[in-house]
């Protein structure tokens, strides 16, 4: 199995509320694909998708529970430096954005913050000087 | 904010158990960043990691739930063809992987599956005839 993945899917409770914000406070616009079931975000040679829980259940055959809070896992969003995290930061909390985590010096030795979507979903906008990016925000081989 | 991400790190109950399901099941081969701590896998321009739950939610200053069963989220590993699927659907078996879903045609077109992880984090297994990749397997523009 090729060490890839194609598209990250994260099941919603509300589609518009979700949408909303990735559109209007990351400022990501959705791809043509997408409909009004779901929608598609063309990401560095992923996709991110956001897809209402309980369709996101069905589609695999079982049931998935909507319960609230955090989720047991973080997304990163990458920046080229601390001042790109604070500024980040501050245009999110600007749009009301909860943030969960102040940015901060980290014991990795990174700049580090968090913050929350409507359903929990975590992303860490942080700083890692140890982690090369090309200029498109990949990331190179980390040794 | 850049329409990109960087790491998506999933919190897992065991980190041995969990890499080795990466590894052994999957193939993957973990990065020499990776310590007794984290696990880091080098994928298409992004970095996948598995980190234990408890220390996921200690980095953001916030208890996660480590409740059991299957997370509101999927991953898909798109294939080149159904044939494709069908084989990693049957290496993936005898290997002993829960099959959520067993290939099957999609309403949407695809061709798909469904496995998961010893979390209950779910892999989608498909193909899909709609949506172009390049020979490293990163989505193309997706209209």
């Amino acid at each position: 199995m090729e060490q890839r993945l194609t598209i990250i899917s994260l099941g919603v409770s509300d589609l518009t509320i979700s949408s909303k914000f990735y559109e209007s406070n990351f400022g990501w616009e959705r791809s043509a694909a997408s409909n009004d079931d779901i929608r598609f975000y063309q990401l560095n040679g992923i996709l991110f998708s956001l897809y209402p829980v309980s369709k996101l259940g069905e589609d695999a055959g079982i049931s998935i529970p909507a319960d609230k809070g955090y989720r047991p896992l973080t997304i990163a969003h990458n920046t080229r430096s601390e001042k790109e995290v604070d500024d980040l930061i501050t245009d999110l909390r600007i749009k009301g954005v909860k943030i969960v985590k102040e940015p901060q010096k980290v014991f990795w030795g990174g700049y580090s913050s968090y913050v929350a979507d409507p359903d929990g979903f975590l992303w860490e906008i942080a700083f890692n000087p140890f982690l090369p990016m090309d200029e498109r925000g990949n990331t190179l081989q980390h040794e």
